[in-house]
Formats: structure tokens, sequence, C-alpha cells
């Protein structure tokens, strides 16, 4: 396969020429926002490196990359709605720059757009590439639902949130990577291994997501420290925490929580302390290395090139440890 | 072809036999609710129509048909929350009875569904599918838009106004129609004249809508007459009232719509007067039976049975005069 700089080159070529409708503006300017603001456009980057792993055409699975990228910044933009998200990447989110109908509609709209992309495609894979692309747009619906419940629950049993991560994010990942490898004519087996690779990864990126936000540096993860903290976020180091927590703690961690007496310092500061006695950031990169390791052993059993498993290997290894 | 009695039968029993999955029921529930509000199934029964009139399978247009029907829901759960509309089909929206972030994420949800549902389709026909059906999914929030932008805006000009019933209603009547024409394997002459058939039917059908929320009988339209005029909703009747005008009216009726010291009766009963003056009515009526006229000329040229054609007449003229 090629490099991964060489696909990365290759994909910013690819947005940069993508023409986003322009009328009416109103609609199609948003859109062209959320694409400005980019991000790493990682789900690409997979679509293009399924297809190459397996000898496959580029220029047949574009127009599934571009899918893809639309798809997930619909999500985006619907997501940052619900949870009421004022910043994305730095910028204003769309209903903050806008307004939540035109957030609603645009992203309505990016949807089409993707599926539209995809449509284009050559006519001998299209609808085994479109009931994996349709299936998981809506299991990543049912995560993002499972993800909204827990704001309302106090319990969330590890199981129940291991599901959510995976509907949520993994799946996507996943779902990249596979249909790279249709396109490329790959075999069933194949397919089924570079889906569980993208899984296994997906689940290990979401929960270094998670540790980031509280055990993070500042200035590498690009966001505040402690966000989960103050928004009550169920991560999994919540999740795990009170898991193991005795009844004091388990007491002390959901007083510093809701309190409205402590100020945000204080808050991230205790919790921390709290999940510090119960090792709560060991276990965390222990479970990442865990489904990490079983990525590599998917990737391991591949029927691919030697030197592809090293790069794709490097590569993850790369997403993985970014930000330490 | 069938008769449009047993396509209807059909289409129930199909609907009494979708199961939506159950997990996660916040999610889903919704869905379950929006379509056991089911309306009058038009599209779908379209769907079939288009099949059935070139001699196509019915069994193998079904998931189109209801895939019609899922995404035209999602569209108006969607609407219904930028509208804020409180009541859809004489019960509570779902952003009314649940919330906006449900009523946002289940409508997603139906329009990942609504292309799973095609995406089961045989594969020599989806890729035609498809294409016709992302590109009206993304004109209908096209047309969604430029009805947003209209609130907004003093003047609309007519063929701005007939753009946006074009988008926003036309194209998914259409669009239904040729779905089931492609799938019956219909060549590409009769697509084009089912099509235009079915988008002028929808203009007519959408006229009539403004013209009956105004001039219809209460009793016979299902919801209160003069709603447009209380929403200040720039319909046919408002934009062609204002190219009629004459300054004087033209101050009145803008006067009439923004006043606040009038009561909602007075305020109608006003506007309809000046529409009444203007012969907005008559005009309205004139417009509708050209579109419908041109409808039926491209029956006329279609190359079906003459006694498939006045089925598809009949229908064509109940749905028109149904609530007079």
């Amino acid at each position: 396969m090629h490099s991964f700089d060489y696909l990365q080159e290759k994909l910013n070529r690819i947005f940069a020429s993508v023409k986003i409708i322009s009328e009416p503006k109103e609609l199609y300017d948003p859109i062209a926002y959320t694409l400005s603001l980019s991000g790493k456009r990682i789900r690409p980057l997979l679509v293009l490196t399924g297809c190459d792993l397996y000898g496959g055409d580029l220029d047949k699975v574009i127009n599934v990359a571009i899918g893809i990228e639309l798809f997930h910044n619909f999500t985006l933009l619907h997501d940052d709605i619900m949870d009421q998200a004022p910043i994305r990447r730095g910028k204003d989110t769309v209903h903050k720059k806008w307004n939540a109908n035109v957030a609603i509609l645009s992203g309505d709209t990016m949807f089409a757009l993707a599926t539209e992309y995809i449509s284009h495609l050559q006519a001998t894979v299209l609808p085994e590439v479109l009931k994996v692309f349709t299936m998981t747009a809506r299991q990543v619906c049912e995560g993002q639902q499972y993800d909204m419940n827990f704001e309302s629950q106090e319990n969330v049993f590890l199981p129940d949130y291991i599901r959510m991560i995976r509907l949520k994010t993994a799946v996507l990942i996943a779902c990249s990577l596979k249909l790279g490898a249709i396109v490329a004519g790959a075999n069933a087996e194949e397919k089924k291994k570079i889906y569980a690779f993208g899984e296994n990864l997906g689940l290990a990126f979401q929960l270094q997501d998670d540790l980031l936000d509280t055990f993070g540096e500042e200035n590498k993860f690009g966001k505040e420290i402690g966000g989960d903290i103050i928004a009550k976020k169920k991560t999994f180091l919540y999740v795990k925490a009170l898991e193991l927590a005795n009844d004091m703690q388990r007491e002390a961690l959901l007083r510093y929580l809701s309190t409205l007496s402590m100020t945000p310092d204080a808050k991230i500061r205790r919790v921390k302390e709290l999940y510090r006695i119960l090792h709560i950031e060991e276990i965390t990169k222990a479970e990442i290395s865990g489904y990490f390791d079983k990525a590599l052993q998917c990737l391991d059993q591949m029927d691919v090139e030697q030197n592809d498993k090293k790069e794709l290997r490097g590569f993850a290894n790369r997403l993985l440890i970014r930000e330490y």
C-alpha cells in the first residue's frame, strides 16, 4: 500500500476540490463552514486505507471517503445541538454561529449529500457498501441515544458503557475500513477481520479520549482538562470508579460532581484525587491496551503484506499515543 | 394495473407488518408513534402505482415504499421542530410529546432506516433508485430552507414561491412514482413522463393545500381555517395578492397580518375580504387547474393501458377535490 503521508496528501487534494452546491446559501454555507474546519479526517483516511490494503483502485473509493466524512460531520453537527456545545475544533458550532434550525436542516442535508456521494459508486459493490453504511448510520444514532440516556441514569454499568461507545464511535471507524475493503474486492473473511480491527481500534481510541479529558496535558489535548467532570459525563473513568468505590468513596464522588458550592478547579482536583486512589488512570490505560492488542491481533491475521501491516500498526500507534 | 383499493389494502398490510427495532426505546418509540399516526400514505401508494403501471412485481418495490414513507415522516418530524408545531394529524408532535433532542435524533434514525430499507432492493435497479432518492432528499431540504427564508423576506416573488413548493413537496411525489417505474423497468422516456406527471400533480396538490387553509370548510379540511394567515405564512395566496394589490391594498394586507390589535377572527375576515376583492380564490383555482391539466397531459402521453390512465386520472381527481 501507499504511505499514510501519500494517502493524507491525496485526501487533502480531494477535499480541496469538493464543491458544495451554493444555493440556498443559508443551507450550504454552514456545510462548507463545517467542512472547512476539517478536523483530522481520520475516517476518510481509513476508507482509502481499507481499499489500498487490498490493492483496490483509490480513485473508485473517493466518493465513499467524501460520503463518510460528510456523514461524520453531520453527526457532530446534530450532537452539538443536543449537547448544546458552543465550540467545536476551536470555532463556534453551527447552531451557535447560526441557530438550531439551521443546524438541524444543514445536518439533514449533509446526511443526504453523504448518501448521494456514495450512490455514485460502481454498481457491482454499491449494494454491499450501502447496506453496511446505512446499518452503521443507524447504529451511530443508537449510540448517541444511549449516551443521552446515561445523563439521567445514576447507575451505568460497564457493558452498557462499552456498548454505547462501540455504537457511537467504534462502528464508524470499522465501517470506514470495511467499505474500502469492499470496493477493493476483499473476501468475506478479510472484511470481517478489518472490521474487527477497526472496531477494537475505535474502542481504544474513545477510551483514550475519556482518559485524556481528565488526565491529559492541556496544551497537547487541545481542550480544557476536566470538561467531562464539570459536565458530569458518564465516561469510562466515572463508570469504573463507581464500580470500584466503597460506599464512602461513592458518596463522595457523587457529591463532588453535583455540588454547586465548589469551584470547577476544586471539583476537578477532588475527583482526580479519588480517581488516583482507585487507580483509575492505570486501569483505563490497561483497558485501552487490551483493545489495542485485540486490534493488533486482528491485523496480524489479515491476509495483507507484512510491510503494510507494519505501516498500519505505526499509524494505529500514532493515533493512540499522539496526545501523551 | 390493480385497483387503488387493492394497492391501498396491500399497503395497509405492509405497514401493519413493519417491525421497528425496539432498543433503545427512547429512540424507536417516537418512530413507531409517528408511523402509527400514519396519515394518508400517499407517497408509498404512488411507489406501488408507478411499479404497477409498468407491469412490475409489487413485492420487489415494497421496501422502497416503506423507505419513502419513513423518509417523508422524517421530514415532517424535523419540520415540526423548526416550525415549533405542537400538533400533527390531530396528535402531539414528537418534539412536544418528548422533546426536541428526541425529535432530532429519532428523525435522523428514520432517515437512516429509510435508506436501509431502500438498500435491500435488487442490485440491478439500486444505483438508479438511490441516485433519484438521494437527490430528492437533498431537494426537499432545500425546499424547507427556502420556506424558512421566506419568513424573514417581505417580498416573495411567484417564481420563487413555485420553486419552493416544487422542492419541498412536488419532487417527492414525482420521485415516488418514478422509483416504482424504475423498479418495473420502464424506459427513460416513460420515467421522464411519470416524473413530470407527479411533479405537476404535486404542485397542484400544494396549491390546493394553500387554498383550503384559507377558503376551505373547516369540518372537511380537518384543520382550523386561517392558520396560514395567523402564522403570516407566505402562501401562494399571499404572494399573488401582494403582486396584484395597489399601494393601499398592499399596505392594508401587511398591516392586517402584523397588527397585534386585531382578534384572530377579525384578522382572518379582513384578509379574506381583501383576497376576495383581488379574486385570489379564483386565480388560485385557475393555477391549480393549470398544473392539474399539465399533469393530465403527461399522463395522456404515457405508454400505459387506457384503463390504467382512467384509474390514475380518477385517483388524481379524488386527491385534488377531496376537501371541497
